[in-house]
C-alpha cells in the first residue's frame, strides 16, 4: 500500500487580540485553521516524526505571530501566518491557512466595549391558566464583551485554589435576560428595546468587580428603565479568555493575546426585583 | 402506578407573516411552542384519546390566528393563543406559549428587503505553496430575505412535476460566498464591505425570475464593484417559505402566513467571473 | 461577466422506506443531497428558465424512485437516483447524489422496533442542600422507532381539524428519561440498564394507542423493574414520519414511503409515580 | 433594587478518567456543572468576594475529586462531590451536581481500546458523468480511543516547541473514513463491515507512533480486507485528552485524571492507495 497524498495541521486556534490605539480598543477574534502539506510520507510509513512540526508548535506559532502581525485587515495576518511556515521549514511545502472571524461591534462610541452584530434572539412566554396569566420577554444570546475595566479579587483561597488575582482581564459572555410584565407597555417592542439599552449603560461605563457586581448593576438599571416590569432574571457564562503566556518564547504578554474558551465556564444567575 | 402531572403540545412550529402596510412589509418570524395542561389523564392511563386536542390541530390553530392576531409585539400574539386554547377546549385548564423570534431587520429603506442582523460571518483563506500564493475572502451565513418581487416560471413539466408556476414568493436564503483576490486592495475591510453593498442592490432592486438569476446579477455587481478580485463563488440554498392552505379553515391566504422551512431545501451554487 | 460554472439540487430529502419480508419490517432512513451539472447556463444570465428541472422534482423523484428502488444497500440506490436523472433529462450532464444514513437497529429480535445505535446518553443529578440529598438519573437521544403497531385515533373534532384518524403510522421519538433514586442500588449501572430494558419491553410489545399510552406503559414498567426508584419522568417529541402522496404519480403508497421531519413536533412530558 | 435569588458556578468540566484493574483499563468521560446557592449576596449587591469562591476552584476541585473518587458509578461521584462542596465552604448552601456521560464501550475484549456506541454515520457518494460513474462509501462520527499504546517522539523541535514528548497518552479521535469502489461487492453492507473491522485490528493491537503511522496501518488493513476498493480517505482530528496537572495539590497524577477537549485539535488527513 503507498501514501497517495496528505495534509496534517490544527485546527479552531481560536485567537482574540485586543488591539490597542491610545485608549480606543479594537478586538479581532479569529478561529484559525492551519494545514501543511510536504515531505512527510515517512510520519505515516515508517513511524518516523523526524520532520513533524507537531501540531502543538503549529499552535504556538498562531498565538506568537498573532501579537506583532495580527491587525485590522484578517486577510494580511492568515497570508503571514501560511508564508512564515512555508519559509521557516523546508519540509513544509504548502501551507494553507484559513480564518472565521466573529465580529465584535464597538457599542456606540465606547472606547473597550463590544457585542456581536445580529445578536441578541427575542422571546417571550405566555402563560394563561386558572391563576390569571404571566407574560415574559427577553433575549438570549446576547454576546458582549469588554476589554477591560474588569477584573476579580478578593475571593477565598483554599488549598484548591490557583486563579491568580487580577484587576484587568476581559469579561466575555453570552448573556439571556428574561423579565417579567407587571402591567402591558404601549408598544413592547419599544419597551424591549429601552431595557436593553439601559442594561448596556452599566455594563460599559463601570469597573466590573465580578460578573456578579456587573449582573446586578444590569438588572437594576433594566427595572428603573421599565416600570411595567416587576423582575428580570439574568444568566451569564463567562466565556473566559485566557491569558496566553508567550513567555516561552522571550516575549511579554501585555493583554493583548488571548485564547478564547466555551468550556470549561462560569455560570453566573441571578433574579432581580424591586 | 399513577400519573401525578404531565403535559403535551406542539414545538417548533415555524410561522412567517407579511405585515403589508400599503407597498411596505414587515416580516415577523416565529418558532412557536404551544404546551398544554389539563384533563387528560385518561389519555395516558386509559387509551382514551376523546379529550386530546391533537398537536396537530394545535399547529393548525397557530397558523390560523397568525392571520389576523400576529402583528408588530410577539407578546401580544403569545398572549392571545394561550388565551384562545384555554377559552375553546374546556378540557385545556392552562396553555403555555413560547416564543422565539428571528430578527429581519429592512435593508436600508428598501420596502421588501431584509437582513438577519448580525450575520454575515466573515472568512478567508491564503494559500502559499510552490505555484506562488493565493488569497481568497468571503462571507458565510448573510441571511437575506425579500417578501415579494420573486417567482419562478417556464420551469419543464414531467410526470414527477407537482410545483405550481407562481409571480409572487419569498426568496429566502442564508448566502455564502467567496471572492477571489487578484491584487491587494488597500483595505480588505473596505474592500469586503464594498463587495457586500454591491450585491445587495440587484437582490433589493430587481425582480427575481430564479435563485439563478439573482446570483449571477450579485455575483456580476460584487466584480463590478472590486477590481481586485478576479471570480467570486456563490451558494445559496433555497429556504422555502411554504404558504399555509387555510383554505380548509374558510380563508385565503393572500401571501400573508408562511411555513419556513430548513429541509428540504434547493441548492444553487456557481462561479462568476469576469 | 460570464458564468464559469454552476451546479444545482436538493439537499436534505429525508426518505424513510419501511423494507417489509413478510411479518419482519427493516426501516431505512436517509438523507439524500442530489446536484445537477449541465445546460444551464441561460437560466443565470438570460432568466430562461426553460431547462431547469425545479429542484421540487428533484425531491418528487428521489421519493418516487425509493418506492421501488431503494433496498437494504444504500449504495445501488444512490446510483440509481443519480443514472436516473443523467438518462431522463437530457440537459442534466452529471448528477452527484449523497446519502448520509441513520441507522435504525434492530431490538433484539423484534420485528418491528427498532433504536439508533449509540444513544442513549446517560446523565445523573445530584443534589444537597439543608433539606438533604436528592439523587435523579436518566438518559436523553434515546432514539427509538416502531414501523407499525400505532396509531392514533377516536380525538376530538373541530373545525380546526385536518389531521385524518389511523391505525398504522410510524412512531419515532428521541426520548428523555429521568428517574428519582429512593434508595442506592448496589450498582447504578446495572440498576439503570434494566430500567431501560424494562421500558423496551411495552415500546415493543405492545400496541400504541397514543404517545401518551405507550408513555405510561413505559415509565409504570419502569417503577415496576427497579424498586429504589419513587418516580419516573418522560419527554417525547413526536418526530413525525408523513406518508408520502404518490397518487399525483399514478402510485400506491401502502406505508412504505415517508419524509422525516423534526418540526414541528409534537411533545408529550409526564411524571409517573407509585 | 434587590436580590431575590441567585446561583453560580462551573459548567461544561470535562473530565476524562481512566480506571485500571491490571492491564484491563475502564474510561469515564463526564461533562460536569457544579452550581452553588448560598451566603453570596454581598458580591452582587456590594462588590464584596470575600466569600465567593472561584468557578476556577470549582472547576479544580472536579478533577482533583475525581482522581480518586470517579469509579463505575458516576452517581457516587455527582453526590460525593455534591456533599464536598456544602460540607468545605460554610458559605454554600446547596450544591448541584450534574452530569451527562459519554460512553466508552470496550471493543471486543480488547484491553484498552473503546469506542462511542452508536457511531459511525454511514455515507455514500454516487456521480454520473459523460466519464462514467464513480460510487464511494464511508462513515463519519466513528468515535474511537485507546488510552494507553500510543506516544509521540522524535519530533523536530525550535524555539516555537513547548510540547513534551511522551510515550503513554490517549489517543482519542472522530474519524471520518471514505473509501473508492473499483468493482461492486455482493452486498455492500457486509463489505463496509469487514472494512471497518480490518481498521479497528491495528488500532487495537499496534503501538501508535503518531495519528500518522496509525492512519496509515488502518487504511492499508482497509484496502487489504476488501478488493474491490481501491482507495480510502482517512481524516482524524486529534482530539487531545490534556493530562491535568495535579501537583500543586500535593498529588501525583499517573496517566488517570484528564481534560477532553474540542479545541484546538489537530487534524491529520491522508489517501491511501494499493
Amino acid at each position: 500500500m503507498k501514501l497517495q497524498s496528505s495534509q496534517y495541521g490544527k485546527g479552531r486556534v481560536r485567537v482574540v487580540k485586543i488591539i490597542r490605539e491610545g485608549a480606543i480598543h479594537t478586538v479581532k477574534e479569529l478561529d484559525v485553521k492551519a494545514m501543511m502539506r510536504g515531505d512527510f510520507e515517512t510520519s505515516y510509513t515508517h513511524a518516523d516524526n523526524s520532520k513533524v512540526v507537531p501540531t502543538d508548535t503549529i499552535k504556538n506559532t498562531i498565538n506568537i505571530l498573532a501579537k506583532d502581525h495580527l491587525g485590522h485587515d484578517a486577510e494580511r495576518f492568515a497570508l503571514y501566518v501560511a508564508k512564515h511556515f512555508v519559509a521557516k521549514y523546508p519540509q513544509i511545502h504548502e501551507a494553507t491557512v484559513e480564518v472565521k472571524e466573529r465580529v465584535w461591534q464597538r457599542m456606540g462610541d465606547q472606547p473597550h466595549s463590544f457585542t456581536a452584530p445580529g445578536a441578541p434572539v427575542p422571546f417571550c412566554h405566555a402563560h394563561v391558566g386558572a391563576g390569571g396569566e404571566t407574560l415574559e420577554s427577553g433575549v438570549s444570546d446576547w454576546l458582549v464583551l469588554k476589554s477591560t475595566e474588569s477584573g476579580f479579587e478578593g475571593y477565598p483561597k483554599c488549598e484548591f485554589t490557583t486563579l491568580p488575582e487580577t484587576k484587568d482581564r476581559i469579561f466575555a459572555t453570552s448573556c439571556t435576560a428574561t423579565w417579567k410584565w407587571s402591567a402591558h407597555p404601549a408598544r413592547f417592542g419599544e419597551a424591549n428595546a429601552a431595557i436593553l439599552a439601559a442594561m448596556v449603560k452599566p455594563f460599559c461605563e463601570n469597573y466590573s468587580a465580578s460578573v456578579q457586581g456587573t449582573m446586578f448593576e444590569m438588572g437594576s438599571a433594566a427595572l428603573s428603565a421599565c416600570p411595567e416590569i416587576s423582575e428580570i432574571h439574568l444568566a451569564m457564562p463567562n466565556k473566559h479568555c485566557l491569558l496566553v503566556n508567550l513567555s516561552p518564547f522571550g516575549l511579554e504578554n501585555k493583554n493583548e493575546v488571548f485564547t478564547a474558551t466555551d468550556e470549561p465556564h462560569g455560570q453566573i444567575e441571578a433574579t432581580i426585583t424591586r
